[in-house]
């Protein structure tokens, strides 16, 4: 994964190591300017992914090959001689825990080691870690508005950038507190669940009963098999009477592929009821066949619809399963899942609830993977201290200057258990005390002093790569997700909340300020 | 590559084998139904990796393994020998020649083969055809709008979703129009063009001219090794006398990094001006090293902007360059190239041509690789024949109604060599006479017929796979990219042009209108 980094790196690695800087000790950090999507709050993620890739970061044969074929002819052979030996022995790495609540401008990992390893890290640590925690806020987002009991699906494989940004989302989505995933790979490899639901191209491959092959299933309790599509057939008559719809208005390769597929899921089956018509066709067809599964002792998980108005017809869709149910008395039929898809946003997830639909799950795919409010955190890597001297950047935009200096990052908690602040300290600098007021810098307003007196604070990264090697155990993903959850319940409501949140405090000690303050005088 | 799929498709393919019905026979199209960024048309792109996709499609004895854990319970073992045994021998592909310039609504992939494979296909070529195909339309709109001369550069590594959404942006960035990238693992596996320039991190690691080392540099003619840092330090007494700026207000951190990167390389030594200011400190530190190594016959080879108004500040740089460049009789410093960066969007390059900008050179982040503007191409797939029979979906919103039946796609072109309508024809119908008028129904106003009368017809699909082999040759990255240009070029104006674009008509024959009629009234 070396290579996977920009050109510039490699340029500006071969000045320092030509100047003789390339192992000066120096440190970098990892933070984003704005919290993403208008709201507080960002989740922290992709920190495994970057460890993995630290620990098998190094220059091949082949990829000194090509860097040599592409830098100026004028750069020395005893560089690349010196890239073929370079690894991250050196390099130490702190974070937040994956899953964690962050905001805007703190610093959510940390790197030192050589300059040049340092300096080579960025990109790659970049492209991990941005997307990464990007989507996993997205999904914490959709999971906020649905609430806990509602089941949420990502099925965003085919409006991803690609496999891998994909495979990304599946797990990100994951950690930000989806259930489960569409992604059979992702299932695999990160062993998310996944679901599934049935699509339209599976209901237009059918025209008539015919084709139902084998037409016969068992009812649970054993007995004699039954003719399945007879049985939906003479059970669809019936609905559509008690629906008052004409049966001829029923599509006959709908019903087909309801009963194949419910003959291959006795189980399982579901039904996707918009192909057609959803009340004059699909509504029926699946009552016809689930009221069949049920002679036989079965049940049937749910239906889903993919076009319309879906909040209003969630709710027409239960009142035929209410009437269905009472009908034909299956209780079991009032209850049946009703799940939703097709270009689902943060704005559906508010109709939804605020039309009191009947939805009970609810699939994601390209407002979760693209994050189109934002897609893309815009995170930033900055030297903050080479050679034992703190260094920043000082630039026409305000908003692009650095904070110098290696730090120790605190969360401070009020009374109540919520976060009420982060806190940036020199490194050398002691632990706050809880319960004692500390004197600080709030950013946006640092010409004057403030006081807080923190119940808790919490040092907020942990060490996790020293030697060239991971030092802290990884949580499993179920246990990151689990985390995020915990962190964003800790959050008070004025923070967590979606639009137009309070902004979260950011503050500096007296100490960090003072070197600010000086570094910004002497470059002035 | 077999389980980068959605969950859906496994119980769907289920379904279809415990039916018998795995091998009928089947037919399905890729298309978009709007065309992005609210323009008239887009780019397809991943035709070849799709069919490298294809290639290798196989369920490995872990893939089956793991389907096996999460399928139902109920289904049955021999499904999974035959998963075990599934390859894409049986599948034929065709389609538009990667880098075509295509229009909503017409397929521009089709699949054929057994039911069961062809369905089974649907994820992976949407998830491997729609981004790529999205970010080249979008690098094709930058390419328009910045005109033939721009160079422009793909800098989104660290903005995308992950290693491989970033390497595919790189790639199809490069098709649609961009003249490299600064992603080393995309120069490295594509043949790319890789480009970088310097980051502010390398400017902070510098605080004085003491660090620079070695000092020396010889002249390109040869002779005697000159100190570098001395000469550039008085020639900076000298920019600063003309430019009216105090010397004292020059960043020593900045030029000593400027010096140690021109003795690191003399003939690419390139400057980024704003870390610290760019009026009083960037740019005489970058005038007085490019004067340095002048004197000693080399040429510096472009300046970065990072921040601030880019087009403003453009102008005044090339004024500095010209006036440093007459005052001391360098002429190439009146055309040193002047790079931009930050943020850059469709909107910036209209406002950098509106003020008449001095910039020559863009690189392209966030807004190519996320395409913020419209993050997903929303690609389908449609089946649109199973076992002989034409089959649509008709459903509650018009706009997602399919086209039935197998089709040949032309593309008619006017005497003034552009195209002006696609044609979707039945497989079986004959090829359109050029120079004969058609009858036909345009998209939008099916219900009465046109006439038109083609200057040229071009058949527009190629078969690409056949037999589990490739069987057209691919051709390469750059051929891609003229032909992507070329396609271009030959779009009307009204077609051409990026906001409010006359809408492109695409139309069917008669027979195919008849078929389609003909199911309409079969389903309803």
């Amino acid at each position: 994964m070396a290579p996977l980094t920009d050109f510039y790196q490699l340029t500006m690695a071969y000045g320092h190591w030509r100047a003789g800087r390339h192992r000066l000790p120096a440190a970098a950090e990892l933070f984003f300017r704005r919290a993403p999507f208008r709201g507080a709050f960002a989740v922290a993620a992709g920190l495994a992914e970057g460890l993995r890739c630290l620990r098998a970061f190094r220059f091949s044969a082949a990829d000194v090959a090509y860097l040599r074929s592409v830098l100026p002819s004028t750069t020395e052979d005893a560089f690349f001689d010196y890239l073929a030996t370079l690894d991250a022995s050196e390099v130490t790495i702190s974070a937040v825990p994956e899953g964690s609540v962050i905001f805007a401008r703190v610093p959510f990992l940390q790197v030192k080691g050589p300059l040049l390893v340092v300096q080579l890290m960025e990109t790659v640590l970049l492209c991990l870690v941005s997307y990464a925690s990007l989507v996993a806020t997205n999904a914490a987002r959709f999971r906020l508005l649905a609430g806990p009991d509602m089941k949420l699906m990502e099925i965003g494989l085919r409006r991803a950038q690609g496999p891998d940004g994909a495979l990304s989302a599946s797990k990100y989505s994951y950690i930000g507190g989806f259930d489960c995933t569409s992604n059979v790979l992702a299932g695999k490899l990160y062993g998310i669940p996944v679901c599934g639901t049935i699509a339209h191209s599976f209901i237009m491959s059918f025209t008539s009963l015919e084709e139902v092959q084998p037409r016969e299933l068992l009812p649970l309790a054993g007995g004699e098999p039954v003719d399945l599509p007879a049985l939906a057939k003479s059970l669809l008559q019936r609905v559509c009477e008690l629906l008052q719809t004409p049966p001829e208005k029923t599509n006959r390769g709908e019903l087909a592929a309801f009963v194949s597929y419910a003959i291959s899921f006795p189980h399982d089956f579901q039904g996707l009821l918009d192909t057609y018509c959803v009340r004059r066709s699909g509504l029926p067809n699946f009552c016809a066949v689930a009221l069949a599964l049920h002679q036989l002792g079965y049940r049937a998980v749910g239906v889903r619809l993919d076009s319309g108005d879906l909040a209003r017809q969630s709710k027409e869709i239960r009142r035929v399963f209410r009437a269905c149910g009472a009908h034909f008395q299956v209780p079991w039929f009032e209850t049946i899942p009703i799940a939703v898809s097709n270009d689902i946003s943060e704005q559906s997830l508010e109709e939804f609830s605020r039309e009191g639909s009947e939805i009970d799950m609810i699939g994601v795919g390209m407002n979760l993977v693209t994050c189109p409010l934002q897609p893309s955190l815009g995170c930033v890597y900055k030297l903050v201290e080479v050679n034992g001297s703190p260094c920043m950047k000082l630039t026409e935009d305000e908003e692009k200057m650095t904070i110098p200096g290696i730090k120790t990052i605190y969360r401070l908690y009020d009374a109540a258990g919520h976060p009420f602040m982060d806190l940036m300290a020199l490194e050398e600098e002691p632990l706050p005390s809880a319960g004692q007021e500390l004197a600080i810098r709030v950013l946006g307003r640092l010409d004057e002093t403030s006081k807080v007196v923190p119940t808790t604070v919490e040092p907020l990264h942990h060490t996790y790569f020293r030697d060239g090697q991971v030092c802290e155990p990884l949580p499993s993903l179920p246990e990151v997700r689990s985390h995020a959850q915990v962190s964003l319940s800790l959050l008070s409501p004025a923070h967590r909340r979606l639009h137009e949140p309070q902004p979260y405090p950011v503050a500096m000690t007296e100490r960090l300020h003072n070197l600010l303050t000086k570094l910004q005088q002497a470059t002035q």
